[in-house]
């Protein structure tokens, strides 16, 4: 395995210390969180008791070849802790996602979460978020008329595809990836952008995150604000 | 005809007064907005050079049914004007709409277009918003949370069926039909919901009106703001 590939692994099961019987999880999306995936299955195996919610249809095939029993929001009013991974995380534990196109179900899940861990090497972690062009999903109707909006907030969106075919989202709809470059005020870009019509959500995670798990050389650093932590369940 | 159904159609026709020879008309819905279509029929048949961009799947089925051309985003970029109904209209011209389910399309469209004209009866002015049920049209996955989530500022979300089985929106979402009772803040409102995971939009249409055609007892009454007119050809 690569160092980097170990890094993963290794921020990946020190999530899953966190996972406690009778619990219901979120399951995040990508390649670290593969591997929580992985790691939970073997502690089911051993007869954690756990019910999953998965944040992509691939997580969800995943889980269930892990043999990790899963329910959803039919069924469960809670989720009490969710694992995800991120495209670009920083000081602030501010997040980029939505690289693999799942941010939607993936914020639903990290929002409704009692409590949410991150999970990453350190190459994740920057200074400011915007190296990454910001995924945002907008409704098909109406798409080049939201792309122009967004452009005028000095992004080149870039409609997504896949093998030259539109990129469509586990709820039918489009991405844009939107180069914004270095971000100033994250928070300020996102509110902006979500108001508009037509924009379903953005891929920037602001102020959810509870806890960072980030893998480095071989050895787990974790990231977490003990007064968040506090405002977090003063919140419940 | 009916008093107010004859008020309706007088509203209709004197907004269609503002509609120009090349211009690009975003076409409401509703069933004031459907005695526009009839009137800009007759004025295209007259020879009126104009082309409709339809704000739900039934307007544009009307619209060809009265031979009004149409158009889409992939061949314009501009929207001179937009004439459309709603729900209720308060003194700012704010407006709640999506009785009918096409919130996020109207929205797009009368956001993107130069200039916003409402057409109502009378029956429509209130003095607040919220007599009327607020439709928000939700992402399916999820829903259950996200409703639980809208239920947590005041409201008693209900799930829109037809016909017993659960009413899918144009764009392939749910509509949560929500009792807010009278809103003392729409616009605050309208910002809270709009920026939860999981929310597509709102039928709270806010400081987007720029002019209002109000059909009572036979005759049309208009009101607008012209400092908000400046204001809106400034943004330009």
């Amino acid at each position: 395995m690569s160092v980097k590939g170990n890094d993963k692994k290794l921020a990946a099961e020190a999530a899953t210390d966190y996972v406690k019987d009778g619990m219901t999880v979120g399951l995040g999306s990508g390649s670290t969180a593969e591997w929580m995936l992985k790691r939970l299955g073997a502690l089911v195996k051993d007869g954690l008791n756990i019910k999953g919610i998965p944040t992509s249809v691939k997580t969800e095939s995943l889980a269930r070849k892990h043999g990790i029993p899963l329910t959803d929001f039919s069924k469960t009013a809670t989720v009490d802790l969710a694992i995800d991974g991120a495209d670009e995380i920083d000081g602030q534990l501010n997040l980029l996602k939505g690289g693999g196109g799942s941010l939607v179900r993936e914020k639903i899940i990290d929002a409704a979460a009692e409590k949410l861990i991150i999970i990453a090497d350190q190459s994740k972690m920057v200074q400011q978020l915007g190296s990454f062009p910001l995924p945002i999903e907008v409704v098909p109707f109406g798409w080049e008329m939201t792309k122009k909006q967004i452009a005028a907030y000095g992004a080149e969106p870039k409609l997504r595809k896949e093998e030259n075919r539109v990129f469509v989202s586990d709820n039918g709809n489009y991405i844009l990836d939107c180069s914004f470059g270095k971000m100033v005020n994250p928070e300020s870009l996102h509110d902006t952008l979500k108001s508009m019509a037509g924009v379903v959500e953005t891929g920037l995670f602001i102020g959810m995150t509870d806890q960072a798990m980030i893998g480095q050389n071989g050895k787990v650093e974790m990231i977490g604000d003990t007064k968040k932590d506090d405002w977090w369940y003063w919140r419940e």
